[in-house]
């Protein structure tokens, strides 16, 4: 069974739906039969990435880019920060949005393409959303990726050469317009199996729930007005064993 | 949308069943926005091709080997034979079993395989029922095969190099693994946009009423509760406007 999740590196939902994919996870039984596949989503292609010195690498820029965005006052903007950490928190995860350092990210999607491609998805996706979230690392330089990359299991001069000569990019812009093509108009976003959708990071109850009812439901098709696979040649079909008639 | 038929081209069922997809079709207000393949099933993946001369060329051959297949009489295999004449007659199918010549069907599948590549592969398919069903045509020799190719607008020398390497020996052997995948035991075997499978040839009646259900249901997720596709923001999500908090 297969789990994509369209997600960004710099969405606060998206690293705590993880959370609450990973805890549905844990509580499934056939979790060693679930595949996890990150995608791409960018919240905000035109991005800028702060560059050192930038007034977006200073404390407390965050909640002044929110007021701006959301036309409130700083402190509302503040207010919104603080419900999103309280958020976070909830479901283990710490959110410093006093360190975190404005990012176009996809740079960080042409590495999670990289990861994937070594089995080292998750890993990295993990190390990425810890580094923007937690530890107010810079996930639009290519150095800071680089090093976030190694940590997570790759190659250092691998992700150079993939963010020199944007290997990824085609591929980050169509998982993009497959999320479009989903309806996705938000992330996080999963899809269970192409079957089934499931926007925003709802609880892990749900998730849970989703998956097993994918799982239950596993035959790819729904048959229609015929006999159920497996139980031989339906009406009027032919079979290794002759034809119907 | 996306109708893709297993069916083999010594399939009673599947030509009658090509002939009710085509009803269906052409009763069907979107036909013009849904494309047909004809995927690869072989009935017999070990049957041998007679050659000239052999038994199996010989008028009456056919009931005489349904018999064989079945421990009948050769009289129970000739009634066999009336009742599926009868049945391809009344969907308009003129079917002479009394000329038909036992083939291997991989080659056939070959030169579809081709045709869809050239946008010719309806007219192959017909040409190939037509030729083995009608017109006693030895499918499995790659001769008879050129020549049908040719009359569904192939390049003969193209369609003899794809013979000569075995170009597509894989791609049909990969789609009969998909058939099997998708628990279809039995030819004809429709499926709609990966969603919906019809085992048999059903009726018209039957095929368009699918057709108008997987059209009435192009979404292709169902979304689990969660907002509808377009609807905005998700509860817990974040979007291009901002997070959901």
């Amino acid at each position: 069974m297969q789990v994509e999740v369209w997600s960004d590196v710099v969405c606060p939902w998206c690293y705590i739906g993880k959370r609450r994919l990973e805890e549905a996870l844990a509580r499934f039984p056939h979790a060693d039969e679930v595949e996890v596949v990150w995608r791409a989503f960018e919240l905000d292609p035109s991005a800028r990435s702060a560059a050192p010195g930038d007034a977006a690498r200073e404390p407390g820029d965050y909640a002044r880019r929110l007021a701006a965005k959301y036309g409130t006052s700083v402190e509302q903007g503040q207010g919104m920060v603080d419900s999103m950490t309280a958020a976070a928190a909830a479901d283990g995860v710490e959110m410093r949005f006093d360190l975190a350092v404005a990012a176009n990210t996809l740079d960080a999607h042409q590495v999670l393409h990289l990861a994937a491609e070594r089995g080292l998805q998750d890993a990295a996706k993990e190390r990425l959303l810890r580094g923007y979230f937690t530890e107010g690392e810079a996930v639009g330089d290519h150095e800071v990726l680089v090093r976030l990359a190694v940590d997570a299991g790759l190659d250092a001069d691998e992700v150079r050469a993939v963010l020199a000569e944007g290997r990824y990019v085609d591929a980050v812009r169509a998982e993009e317009a497959e999320a479009a093509a989903l309806g996705a108009t938000g992330v996080p976003f999963f899809v269970v199996d192409r079957r089934y959708g499931v926007a925003g990071a709802q609880p892990a109850e749900q998730l849970l729930a989703v998956l097993q009812r994918a799982w239950d439901e596993r035959s790819p098709l729904t048959l229609v007005g015929a006999a159920a696979p497996g139980a031989g040649a339906a009406d009027h079909a032919c079979g290794p064993e002759g034809c119907a008639i």
